[in-house]
């Protein structure tokens, strides 16, 4: 049976990559330096493998004769989600691929010298041969997909998300947000709040860590806690390795990366387990899967009910100070302040920070902005958004992010997608559960239950579409998140 | 050129050989036990790619082909050892592996059971399969190499190494060694020592182990040290992975088995960076790796001028005690005792150990012996070599080991090959450098330096034979053996 055939060449490809998440995990969190070369090599052989996997002959063949087979329902989701993942790995010709990766890598690798010298100059000819290489493939996309150039590279993150809705959302939330953060802003200038007085040591703030993952429900059978530069959720759904770092002078930021990761490692840990070999069995989306972590970082855990939880823990494990009262840690965990820099926003300014690079990915993609006007749209932007300036000051501009360096286009609405999500799953369940002011108070688990009936059982087998109607009965709409900002920030 | 085709073909085999040494290291070091299903099958799925690469249909032509290409010496040698791992691969018929494969997981994993319960009547079905199909595969092998069953077996450990050279060596240890044990211990009878009182905390352990390993040479920028149920050396040459365990009421345990993987490791690290992506850049053969874990541990970390650096580091690290007065350090770790276990034997009984194992193994591999008569004589062996009997103690007999449950027969010997390697060695190296009295007091930066001139950095350019004459001036000799155990005990 062609359909079997399938699920095995994916199984093994799903071996591949495990032994690749895992020494990935090594990578940043194990491995002495002098290891690099020989891992990334190591690594680079496995990247090939896993395309050769994918362009094997066999595949086209075997997609058309399933087609024709007998499959259940989720079969056939099954099939739709491996021919996805196929069509995603061979759209593209191979010398495309091949240019693509050569000039991300190079670029991607010089703006980490070139961002800390301010140096956009010397960023601006890399650049260009980014963003013209990512056209052409978008372009190519466009063509096999039959979607504009911009959507065909959106697919890729977000599957079935298209321009004219984001339009829709990000105009929606233009519309108030700006209002929203000066109004913010003005309430919170009356309102005194104490800053924690550190250093808290690291080991007490990995207890503290731990404590609060068990409580997030983290099976530590199934995954553990380490230490890397970048923290990330990594391995495999049945053994997730969560990372994070431990500044001594502010815990609120491993202890809010942790709940935030927690929130994917859940995710990965609720997939359904008959299913998790295949792409169908895998994480819906970017957006979903930032939903899981802004759920438990933004809707739960700065809640007033779990900061009522969470003070007599912080008490407990870095010793008792009146910052730690539960008051304070309302108004600290909740601090409204435009900056530059979007992986320091809160979560009031961060859609700002998207709105502006969505703006400006979807011109260059379509070719309505060249390269090198990107420095002058940015700073417009940031004035328009967050009332900055970024005038000659690139590092903490248009050259803070990663993600385009390597061509990455298309990536960034899922962190407000995200939000989106998050929001209208949050209200669904306190309409079906309660009010967060009580569910919050004790237990979690029915908090939890209903994320795994509703998100994390779901894995691809639902559209993203169809997996917020059936938790919120009703379609993707930005209204709960712009309630959820507006009961937080200025009730 | 073939060769060059060779050389790809063969170093993307070392990557994927680099993914499975590290996620095997996870394995038995990181990995929470809800991970392991799931790493097993990654494995697996490893495991069968190494297979085919080395069945790839263009090797036999490209092996043909470099034949006669215009080669360096070492170029040539690099051919020769590509050739045996491939051959290696590839002699037995497909059917012969599954089933030796499957067979001898059943009976390996059966075993674990079976030999807590002492239960030989349950083994030996299981067993006489593994026998049955590692006898074929002898053959087989015999055939192809133009060798003995039993040297076929050997070779594949003990590249070189024959039937009738090991058995001189063992007709002479033979002939001495059941006369020293009984001599030396009749003079340790008189020589009274102190036990070291713990309890000694594992993270003091740990900190003189990383010590000890400093001193001797690790390279923590490409390796660490960590924690598993069985200690090993794993990992990469670049990136050497070393285990240990701690026992809170025996620190000698660990600070021994850390010098001995340590031995290993420094091995890893000084192989030839040229070469060490081809099976010519890799460990001559198990016994010449052994004769590095040895000649740490042994030669080296036994000797009274080392153990009166280490009793100054022991008195620093876990407390200071009259047991770890250096007099008392040399008895200790110096103890003589006839046991049943082989692992846990000391340098003068271990060879009798293996040299029942040796003669049990060429027995039944030729033929010349049945499975159903190995606890008798296993028994009879060890009355002989030390005075014990087995009878009906079956799982401190024939079933303590692993080894022969998945069929690696011809493992054995490479052992005290190692012992009489790494005396060979040491007497070289004091003949060349002057005595370990004065060479063990400080600085051992000249031992290293021998070790890397004369073994490590020639990996497998050599043949054993040509690396001890090198080293050494002479081919192999149990002389220096011999000289070192009576010199060593009862001197």
């Amino acid at each position: 049976m062609s359909y079997s055939a399938l699920e095995q060449h994916f199984e093994q490809l799903h071996h591949l990559q495990h032994l690749g998440a895992i020494c990935g995990w090594d990578q940043a969190t194990m491995m002495p330096a002098g290891g690099n070369e020989a891992r990334a090599e190591a690594l680079g052989t496995l990247a090939v493998l896993c395309h050769q996997q994918l362009q094997d002959e066999r595949l086209a063949g075997w997609f058309n004769d399933a087609g024709n087979e007998v499959l259940s329902l989720q079969q056939q989701q099954s099939l739709k989600e491996m021919q996805r993942v196929w069509r995603d790995a061979t759209l593209l010709p191979a010398d495309l691929v091949r240019a693509r990766s050569l000039a991300g890598s190079r670029c991607e690798h010089a703006w980490r010298s070139l961002r800390k010298n301010n140096d956009w100059h010397g960023f601006l000819p890399l650049f260009e041969e980014v963003v013209a290489l990512s056209r052409h493939a978008a372009s190519a996309r466009a063509d096999a997909l039959g979607l504009s150039r911009y959507d065909s590279l959106l697919e890729q993150y977000e599957p079935g998300m298209r321009t004219h809705t984001l339009d829709a959302l990000f105009d929606d939330i233009n519309q108030w947000l700006p209002g929203l953060i000066g109004q913010v802003q003005e309430k919170q200038g009356h309102e005194p709040f104490l800053q924690p007085q550190g250093p808290f040591a690291t080991d007490r703030q990995k207890a503290l860590g731990l404590e609060i993952m068990t409580q997030l429900g983290f099976d530590f059978n199934r995954g553990r806690l380490d230490v890397s530069a970048h923290p990330f959720c990594g391995g495999v759904s049945d053994d997730v390795r969560l990372t994070t770092r431990y500044d001594e002078n502010d815990a609120a930021q491993a202890l809010m990366g942790i709940i935030h990761e927690t929130g994917h490692a859940r995710y990965e840990q609720g997939l359904p387990v008959t299913w998790r070999k295949w792409p169908v069995g895998q994480a819906r989306s970017m957006g979903v899967h930032e939903s899981q972590s802004l759920f438990f970082e933004m809707q739960l855990a700065r809640h007033p009910a779990f900061l009522t939880q969470l003070s007599p823990l912080l008490n407990q494990y870095l010793g008792e100070q009146p910052a730690f009262a539960p008051e304070n840690l309302a108004r600290l965990y909740t601090r409204v302040k435009p900056g530059f820099i979007r992986v320091d926003a809160d979560e009031v300014t961060y859609p700002a920070h998207i709105m502006l690079r969505y703006q400006i990915e979807r011109d260059l993609i379509d070719g309505n902005m060249e390269p090198r006007h990107l420095p002058e749209r940015w700073d417009q932007l940031m004035q328009h958004y967050l009332g900055l300036s970024t005038k000659d000051n690139y590092k903490n501009g248009c050259l803070q992010d990663i993600h385009w360096t390597d061509g990455s286009f298309g990536y960034f609405p899922s962190y407000t997608l995200g939000a989106i999500y998050a929001a209208q799953l949050a209200e669904a369940m306190q309409q079906q559960l309660g009010p967060f002011e009580k569910l919050l108070t004790g237990d979690l688990t029915a908090v939890f239950d209903w994320l795994q009936h509703h998100v994390w059982q779901h894995a691809s087998l639902l559209s993203t579409d169809a997996l917020l109607t059936q938790a919120s009965g009703q379609a993707l709409t930005v209204r709960p998140f712009r309630h959820h900002l507006e009961q937080r920030y200025l009730s």
